[in-house]
């Protein structure tokens, strides 16, 4: 059985109501001994594409049997299901409305559990708040050695959200921006791999809204200030970014701009 | 005597500054095996009365002989004392100025005790910053197996801010907006308890400012966007929330708008 | 050796990426029994001097031993270059940019290691998140164990910024606004000791911009709501602070204000 003290935190509960410190303490009161990560509790409010794009980068960073709690979930008490997926070597907890869907698209996926045996759950359960009543307590109970397959029951319909795929015509690649981070770097979709490919030692054009680059740039400081750069982020997909700036405010763009890669 | 490794914190120091840093660095140098757990520090600038009910919202979900600390503390250096409040499973620690209001109306308190003695303090003391001076340390050494009574004396007169009670009258229950969260959710002190002992199966209205409602929804995602639904809260009180926006926003109203239901 | 258990993380990653989570899991999976103690990730945006005053305020409450983290990094992939500086008592790793300049002015460095050893950083390093690829992993190796020196080679040219002076003289201090903290307050390098060998019990006259005060407060609360205060904050130097309100916001100004002491 893989080893599971370590329960990492993503949610959009804030960092002034009391939401926080009760997920911690339910966890807490089941097994004392977690050990709870804060990734970050200032998703935005119920953006589920925001907080499964930001698991992506994350989780893989953790130790085998790490617990992956996130949760964004406007569909609370609702008829979306809690569930629980297990991977090679991490285990997600959550709701059931695509939150992991960059989970399954890199991952292989051994089960999805439909959470379902309230033993493991809070004896009341409230319709607002499965951070404590379900997901926390499940999270506490799998890292005190009751195995995942005990929660509930197999499910195969799990949801996927329709992931920005990536287009590649002749000489083209189509992309868009997947996420804005807090610096305002616009990340997109575009892949090291797919743009070198293409590429490969041409001249080529980036084009985004009204904006084009003939260059990647290195890092973050290259050029100018106020000057716009592209360049591989930290998940080796392509970002624009700005000099000592926000690149989000220089255009005026976030999530969904297209961003084309040209071969020139 | 209760076990106590685990420290919450509450605060408003905010998370630029050093101040949770220092606070959490003055602890563990006094007890180094401290399980700190970050609950919130932005809580509005010097609002105890925010700050007491966040607490409320998380105290009881963790385990028996936790340690609170919550220190929103505008009278810091002045006159105002340091406590120690000890109820049948709990510690908290902070300023005797109403912070521990709701923990008083809802614990039986066995003991509160002036925080005098000096030689579980910081050696120097700064009239600015008791967090790391005084009730870290103090919390550290209560982790450490020093009773409670050994950090200075009994008082009665700690400091009970007045809550605002729900009032009921002949087929009517008139309360108010005690805290508005994150999401905007316009939380008030109607009970479930209280709200179905009035309507029991009768029609109801509930009003506040110039909207009024007619039904209980379940969940945040009832309704349509935009609609104002009531609803009951993880704490089982009233709440008025907005599907996919904030209520707060939607009536411009916070702390303090009343709110009625009346059975009709 | 020293023990080196606890890891301090100051970021400008923000709490709504995966950076911050991507750094611990970075650490964790190296070193599983490390404690990650949040001090702060919002430090402004690429602020340096922020970073490097707020972390003044917090190393030396740890324990001997502590490993403080420190990333604001906008020469990240460029020829800055990574370190670990080694006081008497505490371990810092971050970049060569300056951000350890009070460190260097407070603590006796026993030595600065410029990081090259690079089987104790990530397989591939990216040129643009070294908090995860270099600084995560050598502090992880370095609670582990790994001696300092084994990360790479001394360096004797390590930045320190020029740090606002104090200057006196006959009569008067001359001092600056160095910290604006979350609170508004203007907390200048005018120290407890050079403001009462200046003053020695005569009538003097603190100036800043238009506005001038000729006595000291002993805490926040006191005076007025509104009122301009001056008084000695938790690092024993002066303040400007407003009752019930923000300095920064009164005077309309922040880092960088002059402001002076006259005996009169």
């Amino acid at each position: 059985m893989l080893e599971t003290r370590i329960v990492t935190l993503l949610t959009d509960y804030g960092l002034r109501d009391s939401y926080v410190g009760a997920l911690k303490g339910a966890m807490l009161s089941i097994a004392p001994h977690l050990m709870i990560i804060d990734v970050g509790h200032t998703i935005a409010h119920q953006d589920v594409i925001e907080a499964a794009y930001t698991l992506k980068g994350y989780y893989r960073e953790f130790p085998k049997g790490t617990i992956h709690l996130a949760v964004v979930d406007p569909g609370v008490g609702g008829p979306r299901r809690p569930i629980l997926a297990e991977t090679r070597n991490h285990f997600f907890i959550g709701p059931d409305n695509g939150i992991f869907s960059y989970v399954y698209q890199q991952e292989q996926v051994s089960q999805v559990i439909h959470l379902t045996a309230g033993q493991y759950f809070a004896p009341e359960i409230s319709d607002t708040f499965h951070g404590r009543d379900v997901f926390g307590p499940v999270a506490a109970h799998l890292a005190s050695e009751v195995e995942a397959r005990w929660f509930g029951k197999w499910v195969e319909d799990f949801i996927k959200l329709p992931l920005p795929q990536l287009r590649a015509a002749a000489g083209a690649l189509a992309g868009e921006v997947v996420h804005v981070d807090r610096f305002g770097n616009l990340v997109t979709n575009i892949d090291l791999a797919s743009f070198y490919a293409l590429v490969k030692g041409k001249r080529y054009r980036i084009t985004a809204g009204a904006e084009s680059l003939e260059s990647i740039s290195r890092s973050y400081s290259d050029g100018q200030p106020g000057q716009l750069l592209a360049l591989f982020g930290c998940q080796q997909t392509l970002e624009l970014s700005v000099n000592k700036g926000s690149a989000a405010n220089k255009l005026g763009k976030g999530r969904g701009l297209q961003v084309t890669v040209q071969a020139v």
